[in-house]
């Protein structure tokens, strides 16, 4: 069960990307038919989520949620100017597990899987490992 | 390690609803002896928490302080009027791990796993896989 | 892969304890070589998370916005007087999921783990279980 490490580059402050593809590609990448996917995000102002994909609003409107709800200015005593980015991926977690059959990230139906970066622009790397009894899908 | 599916209705918008006994039984049904246990919510208006479940109390309160923390009125741009629920549903988390020792969930002394509806009522589903080096009890 | 408990006394209501030493130890004694580290905690007014353990002024900024964001006042009906550290325990989680590689945690560079205290000071357990399909290092 190898790690795939996935790369993206954000472009804004506080910004939600739909990854649920790339990580899909990863699972088909392992081969496992039937586990548990973890996806991992070893930064520590960013976070990963899974919710809904179908209505980019929604996205948009959570972006808008996190920045009303823990505010840029503290009292805060670390001086990158970024704790409430820190606070917010504390909020969402740095991992997300999910089931794999057939070869398949099993998603709700609106579900979707979102990198969440909360101190962009930056580059930013995603991990994903798949744990499975079954071998794999013949090559 | 087949995925157990459960069923529930909510009653209420925003309800947390103690489900430790059936995640108990899928577990059971697993037949696994020692393992790990995932909980998985397939809903993006709902989550999953584990605390505490002694004191009814507590749910109640926990319910309240959600209602507080994220405002119904936004500025939401969503459209279904349920954009609190989604940003709920995100802080608490679509997903829980949980030990298993002896075929039982080893939760600790006051805990208990809650389905949390953020947006009902609604019928709603949760899914449960085990995974287990040790093949199972005897039947 | 049996279950190591770690004991851990904390000496403030709100605390983040950095465990990251202690638990990099409960992985060298499962000696897994590669695999997945789960992180649990069995409490109700406390929680585990993954953040910045480089600068300690981050874990303080933490505590003071956790202590912002969720009142301590209710209106709340649990008679305990710690709903807050409740709903602070739900925010953050009961269990973190991190990666094994050459049996080390596979961290990002300015990640640590940090057992969150709600409700200190108390005696508290955090539970480290690791999975892993190679058998282990040579002794």
């Amino acid at each position: 069960m190898p790690i795939h490490t996935l790369k993206l580059k954000t472009t804004r402050r506080t910004q939600l990307v739909n990854v649920t593809q790339q990580v899909q590609q990863a699972v088909e990448k392992s081969r496992a038919a039937s586990g548990v996917c973890y996806v991992y995000v070893p930064h520590t102002t960013a976070a990963i989520m899974i919710n809904e994909c179908a209505d980019p609003d929604v996205a948009s409107d959570l972006e808008g949620a996190f920045d009303r709800l823990i505010p840029f200015e503290g009292p805060y005593r670390h001086a990158e100017g970024n704790s409430d980015s820190h606070m917010k991926s504390v909020l969402v977690g740095a991992s997300q597990t999910i089931f794999v059959e057939g070869g398949k990230l099993l998603l709700g139906r609106w579900q979707g899987i979102f990198f969440c970066e909360f101190d962009g622009p930056r580059d930013r790397h995603l991990q994903v490992k798949v744990i499975s009894k079954q071998a794999s899908f013949p090559r």
